[in-house]
């Protein structure tokens, strides 16, 4: 397998990268969260999808307490390398709420 | 048609919200893109997908000179307020690299 190219990852100020995340099955958006390098590198070694806590301020294997894991299956960047897109296999819901994804739980602005 | 609540928007310390651009028939995610409250308000107004261009400063209507429109189905916020996941009829290709969704000109990480 060749070595991914992680150099054309570009991190904002705060060293973080939005990633959006999309069931590989469904096909839903299921939610954004945030990686800096380490967690794309624990991401990319282990296949759980893994993000920084930009609340909490640390690591987060999701589904590690809530069991509602996350299996990478891609992990894609977008044309300026500012965006990743990560297709999972999603146990579970995916949001706390406990809603299949966490754009259910509101009405449509439009 | 109810007023859509927009106090519910968290913007961030730029004033601006990520958005998930998503096709509405062959749900690929086309891009991720950055609005403000005003850029909001002319998406919801005009049904066209308006945003914040980072880079230039200035208010983006997509396609606009390109030809390669979304035109706006759904827009929904996720749980904390933080997202917005637009649902839209692409014209075209999205990427500016003439490519489908900006997440088709690299090679995956993984």
């Amino acid at each position: 397998m060749p070595t991914p190219d992680l150099t054309a990852v570009v991190y904002n100020a705060d060293g973080l990268v939005p990633v959006v995340v999309q069931e590989a099955t469904t096909r839903d958006v299921l939610m954004l969260a945030w990686m800096d390098a380490e967690a794309l590198r624990r991401t990319l070694a282990t296949g759980r999808a893994t993000y920084w806590s930009r609340s909490r301020k640390e690591y987060w294997v999701k589904g590690e307490t809530s069991g509602h894991t996350q299996a990478v299956r891609e992990v894609r960047l977008d044309c300026d390398g500012d965006t990743i897109l990560l297709t999972v296999d999603q146990t579970g819901p995916a949001c706390h709420l406990e809603t299949t994804t966490c754009f259910d739980s509101r009405e449509p602005l439009r």
